[in-house]
């Protein structure tokens, strides 16, 4: 691991997601991205007594697929690096709580999965380790209940507003194998300017999102051009606008060319009822391991910045009147024969 | 960075805490350690509105400490990992929202401070990271709210109970310079005995400590012997007499010699009304902090194998009638002189 300007590391001995697998739920299983799916949950009750464990069982079926692609056995992973947006993540904990791997657990909100990414990725540069785990999660009505309303409240929701996406993703990352590259990353800095309205998180989200592109660009002395595109985590149709905004006004960089999000991937916002997109840590976690990783297996997509937006607000702090902090990882992925 | 053994990891570099520094609150000032904190705040709200603004102001105050007596600045930090107990970890991240550090976030409830200085040990150790904080927090009266009952109540606690700690720990860790090392550590496994009572979070974390003291001496081929102190996070009176049993009954291994526990050391829980001692993720960061690592830098201790516990629940997931789970992550800390 090197450094590479200020913020970027290079994983000079380029680890590779060797399998990816995700699983999720009913609305996410009708949506554009249906087929992409490892595991499409019917109900999203999952067959569980609560909307916790319902999550948890996500997780259970999300890590179980990516093990099973990888034909690996539980107890060669070293580590599992996850998280989730539940208060004290207990789905990554009751998820992974009889895999007996070691679990370093993460919080960085949305923007979990890629932070996960990027410690596997640092993990398995070490040496040291030779299987690790990224995984992620969200559900829709256990964030409804805890982030918003209780479900049978019927609360309607505002025109920004996103849909918590119902779902897991789990992707390994060995010293070596088929499968797509993680060649660089870097660890966001909180970025708040001061946003509110936590009906908007792709607002609160979307200066961190820029913030962390141009570093990333400028560490990297690269252009939007030399990527086939850059991918943020949900920032949905508004935060996206705001971001190519941001992107334009703040740093003088178009990336209008090469942008993508994962939150407005996921739902047809106009039939699916998703306002401003898909949101929450499953987002971009089951929508990079289920729809990007495989078009870089088939060299459909080579060079993708995944840029992971997470924002770090709780119900509390927004009742007790503070602005929404937002941060954002990145890492770069790149398909084999797609350059360093 | 290279594997001993099946949990284990050996940071070959040596990485040095060069500063550590706490800031706690009333009750931590006044018990056995009052002395050894960098800061005592005179009143727990510490000039803040709410009982979660005052959390975050003792990550400010913690860090600001450590930060001075490294006689670095904020920009030179390349990474901070933190975490604490509250939703969505808003102690971190309102505490370092100004001081513009990449931030990863950790959850690991109790074990946070442990987990935040394996990653740090690791980060330095890679090469590419030349300064990396560690921190972590806890509140009484935030926890109180979110874990138990509303201050006003006045709710009696069981004699297995413990009182979370006001407080928080920071630590520079860097590739070279006075002060401590951090030799070796080990991430955990998830340990669940099946323990459902939350006020006797010590029985939960006990058998999780066992283990991880119990892998790190198989794989390290060491003995109780080997350490001056096998410190654990804040299992209490009742988790520690709980950990020497387990170590003894199944793992064959007498640590009687040895054992430490930061919950039993933070207060006078005759006189303080601490019930079975300290607990939260500000105890044994505060203690490490604090207390250790001075005694550490005057080689009054050479060999600490400090594990740091945590239980996973949240309330919710109690509620639900779920178990406890476990985990405890553990680092080595040496002296100048304390051998490899």
């Amino acid at each position: 691991m090197k450094r590479r300007g200020r913020y970027v590391v290079a994983f000079d001995s380029l680890p590779v997601i060797i399998s990816a697998a995700s699983s999720v739920g009913k609305a996410e299983g009708e949506g554009p991205l249906s087929q992409c799916f490892d595991c499409v949950n019917s109900n999203d009750g999952i067959g569980s007594s609560t909307w916790e464990r319902a999550e948890a069982s996500l997780v259970k079926q999300a890590v179980a697929a990516s093990v099973k692609k990888a034909a690996v056995k539980m107890p060669d992973i070293d580590v599992a690096f996850a998280g989730d947006l539940l208060n004290q993540c207990t789905a990554s904990t009751f998820g992974l709580r009889d895999t007996d791997i070691p679990l370093a657990g993460l919080f960085g909100a949305c923007s979990t999965f890629a932070l996960a990414l990027f410690m596997c990725a640092a993990a398995v540069d070490t040496g040291a380790v030779r299987l690790a785990l990224a995984e992620a999660s969200s559900h829709f009505c256990s964030a409804e209940k805890q982030f918003r309303f209780p479900l049978e409240y019927g609360g309607q929701r505002t025109p920004t507003a996103q849909r918590t996406v119902t779902g897991a993703g789990a992707a390994l990352v060995a010293p070596e194998g088929e499968g797509v590259y993680i060649t660089h990353g870097m660890i966001g800095r909180i970025t708040d300017y001061g946003v509110k309205d936590i009906a908007n998180m792709g607002a609160a989200m979307a200066p961190a999102a820029a913030r962390t592109i141009a570093d990333f660009l400028k560490d990297t002395h690269s252009q939007p051009g030399d990527y086939d595109m850059i991918l943020t985590g949900d920032l949905g149709s508004v935060g996206s606008d705001l971001l190519l905004e941001i992107m334009q006004e703040e740093y003088g960089v178009d990336i209008n060319n090469v942008h993508a999000d994962c939150g407005k991937m996921i739902f047809d916002s106009q039939v699916q009822d998703a306002h401003a997109g898909g949101s929450g840590c499953g987002c971009s976690a089951s929508v990079v391991c289920s729809h990007i990783i495989p078009q870089m297996k088939e060299n459909k997509l080579k060079r993708v910045l995944f840029a992971g937006t997470g924002a770090l607000m709780s119900p509390l702090s927004a009742l007790q009147g503070d602005s929404i902090p937002a941060v954002t990882h990145a890492v770069l992925l790149v398909a084999k024969g797609g350059g360093s």
